[in-house]
This record gives structure tokens, sequence and C-alpha cells, in this order.
């Protein structure tokens, strides 16, 4: 791996070229972005250039897409006749299987490698971009038989830069995430859809801590989320079944001796949670 | 306000005691709890002695009841018969409601003022005591019209500990607090319950940052959660509702252009709690 090309310079692309800089890798690393991120990146001392995809394509031996799922569907549809043998193409988006389909109907087979980092912060954009990003996070790759090309060397990077790496199949990620993220992204956003929707002044008055927590995911960008929650609708809507019910259930609960036994087995797993070996 | 009884030594109670005396009160705290809260209490600081609630009735001139919700109903009854004209009673409960009508049935006549502090950690506990917990936080005093004791010097030191204060009935405290602190507890709980109940072990492995904000207050007490919910019921049972209406419409929505206004809207009101003058 000498050359990278980063297809969206925001908060993970940038992330993750800083990673490699940090980690010691001196080859190239081009820019595929808008001109004011390519600036910022310049800035952040992430990109060495900006490029276009065509040029990006031709000269990069591992093109790395960081931009939203919506956008990176797109962006693989442009690849398709670009990608020149040889070249690996990885990504980092939210979901995987609408990806891993869309890079077999478009790229070279056996060229593409899903990927799907679960590390993240509040702060959007290259300039928020931290060399340590990925460092003691779960990093998800779907491989498939079909992989022609090498990517041990683009593996060994993410080892290098602190990426816990995990394999499983597109599907198993994405019934995964819709349960570990996007359901709890709904929720977050159910939950303040709600409250504005109040006619109580004391609602941004009365409340702690817990509020604040429960918000947080609430601020994410509407049109990130919506393209991917319509890539993994069915996982999505099925975890959203099974959430409510669990809702029907603690409501009847309330005042009954069951919702003991629901509260407990419910901190049983937020505890189980913050015992792995990963970072939070 | 001489001398303060505080009854339930554990985070807030032991909090008010660590805070008074920061801001400067130098009459005699006394602590009923357990033995080996009082114990920590007195290696914190925070009271002077350990009493019995009898004792402590008879020589307070504020009893502060910081126990959870069905702990503080029970203290009340017991309170009714021991408590002099002019000692001020007061309760840090989560809940308003059955706390005031249970002091209106069994305490003397204008004596009780209830309260709410909007303050607290994960932690819990006087050995998690911190005399900054109420400072900068809202804290609700729910008077009515047939208080008989003097209130002002309470007030004064909630001022002084850096409470602000805001009052309201009880009634529209505990409609409030469903919505903001009720329902989203629950909302934690069910999230933690659904995923503990799937059989998929990528459920620990496979997760971002946000889970552990969404699933913070799952770890929060059963016993306590309990008596707070069951106290609230009718509130809390329409607040789900609500939410619950919320999350069918973003379900249907995934997919098409209104789930976009949805986040917006969501995102809108996520942003406005957090550009209030108190501290998160």
């Amino acid at each position: 791996m000498e050359t990278v090309a980063i297809v969206g310079l925001g908060l993970v692309g940038g992330s993750f070229a800083l990673a490699l800089r940090k980690a010691g890798f001196d080859g190239e690393i081009f820019g595929v972005s808008s001109p004011p991120a390519i600036e910022a990146g310049l800035r952040r001392g992430a990109v060495s250039r900006g490029v276009d995809l065509a040029e990006a394509a031709a000269k990069a031996d591992l093109i790395y897409l960081a931009q939203p799922v919506d956008r990176i569907l797109m962006t693989i549809e442009r690849l398709g006749p670009l990608v020149p043998r040889g070249c690996l193409v990885t990504d980092a988006g939210s979901t995987k299987m609408a990806i891993v389909k869309k890079a077999q109907e478009q790229l070279p087979p056996g060229q593409f490698l899903g990927g799907h980092p679960l590390a993240g912060k509040e702060q959007r954009g290259v300039e928020a971009a931290d060399a340590d990003l990925f460092s003691g996070r779960p990093y998800v790759l779907t491989p498939n038989d079909t992989l022609t090309v090498d990517t041990k060397s683009f593996k060994d990077w993410l080892g290098r830069i602190g990426a816990q790496v995990i394999e499983m199949s597109a599907e198993t990620h994405d019934g995964t995430v819709a349960l570990t993220s996007h359901v709890p992204q709904v929720l977050s956003t159910a939950l303040a859809l709600t409250l504005g929707r109040q006619r109580n002044d004391q609602l941004t008055t009365v409340f702690g801590p817990g509020l604040m927590d429960m918000t947080r995911l609430a601020l994410s960008d509407a049109e990130v989320w919506a393209g991917i929650l319509e890539s993994n609708k069915a996982n999505v809507q099925a975890g959203l079944d099974c959430v409510i019910s669990s809702l029907h259930e603690i409501r009847n609960a309330v005042g009954r001796p069951e919702l003991l036994n629901v509260f407990q087995s419910a901190s049983t797993f937020a505890e189980r949670l913050r015992k792995l070996p990963f970072k939070s």
C-alpha cells in the first residue's frame, strides 16, 4: 500500500489519513472531496493533494470511501469504469449489504472489501479529525471469497492505527448495527421529536443529565441518517418492533412486581457492555 | 435554620449536607440512615452525628427527606406524630404528587414543602456525594397556599449552594418529569432489555459510543425506579404512548422524504436543550 485516495474528507476520512500518518505511513494520500474540505485537509496535514475521482483511481492502490452511505453508492457507480486491476476499494459506510451488492454489480470482481469503523464523535468534518479516532475501537470488515486483490497490507495498517478488526458477513453486520446503532438513533430522535411537540415550557427547564444523554444522538445529521436507515430498512423496522414491544411490556408492568425483573435484566446487559475491552 | 436532619444519607442527602457546609452553614447536621451510611457520612464530614427519626424531629428545624420516593412516603407516615410546630419538612423525591398528598394527610398542616433537585450522577451513596452537585442545576419547589412555617431561610440556603430554584405545582412537576426523566429512563431500559434478549453475540462487539449514551440510564437502580414510576403511573404511561406513536411514525417514514422533517424537528429540540443556562 503506497498511494491512498480518500473519497469524502470528513471526520472519518480525515481521521483515517491522520491515523496513517501518525502510524508512519509515508506514501502519498490524495483527497477527493469538495474544495473547502480539501483545503481544510491540507491545513490539517491529512492529505497531500486534492484530485478528482479519475486521477485517484488511476494512481492509488487503496481507494477509501468515507462518505455517507447514499453517496458511497453513487461513487461506486462512477468508480466502476475507472478502477484498474490490483487496486483495492474499501469503504467506511455505516451499512454494508447495499454497498457490497452495489460493488458486486459495478466494480471489477474481487476488488472490493466492505468496512465499518465503529468510531465517531459529535463534531463533523475534517476539522474535527483525530489520529486516534479508531484506536481501541472495533473495525468491521466484510470480506468474501471472491476477493482477488491483496488485502493484507490494508489490514496491517488497520492494526497499526489501533483498530480492533472483526470480520463478519455484511448480513450479520447490518443485523447487528440495526440494534446497536440504528434503533438507538431512532429512539433518541423519537424522544426529542415527542418532547419538541409538547406544549409545556417546563420541558426545557426541568430536566437532568439523563435527558442530555438520551437526546445526544438526536443531534445527528438528518440526511446521513436517512441514507443509513433506508439502506437497512428491514432490519431497522424489525428492531424497532422489538423495542416497541418491550416498551409496551414495561408500560404495563408499572406498579407491578414484574417491573423489577425487567429493570434488572436491562441493567445486566448495560453492565456487560461496560466490561468489554473497547474504549467507550 | 440552625439544625438540619437529613433522612437518607445517599448521594443527594450527602451532597446537600456537603453543599451546606461549603456554603458556610455552621449549625448541626444530623443524619438518619443505616449505620454504614452514617459512618461514611461522618467520614466525609457530611453529618455531625447519626440520630433516630424521633430525635431528628425533636431537634431539627429542617427535616430533609432524601430517600427514594417509596421510602419517603413511609417516612412521612412515621414523621406525622413526631414533627413539632415550626419545623419545616422538605424532600428531594423524584415525583411530587404522591408525596405532597401523603404529607397533607399525615403531617401537621402547613409544614411541608415538596422539592426535587434535578441533579445526579451515576455513582450512588454518600461516598459519591459532591458539594457542587446542585450548583447550576434546577431545583423545583412545589409550595402551596397552606404553608405556615417560614421557608425563606431554606430557600436562601438553596440559593447559596448554587441551585436554580423554580416553583411550580406538584402536578406540573410530575407531568414534566414524566417526559424529561421517566420516559427517557424507560426508553433506555427498553433498549437494553431488547438487546439483552437477542441471540447475537456480536451485539456486545459491534457498537459505537452512541449505545453507551443510550444505555447509561438502564444502569439505574430497579427498586428506586419501580417507586418513581408507580408514583407517576398515569403521566408515564401517557408519555410512553406518545413516544411509541413517534416510533411508529419514524418506522413508517424510513425510505420516505418525511423522515428528513422528523429528524430535523428532533434535532432542533435537542439543540434547544443545549442552549439553556443550566449545566448539563
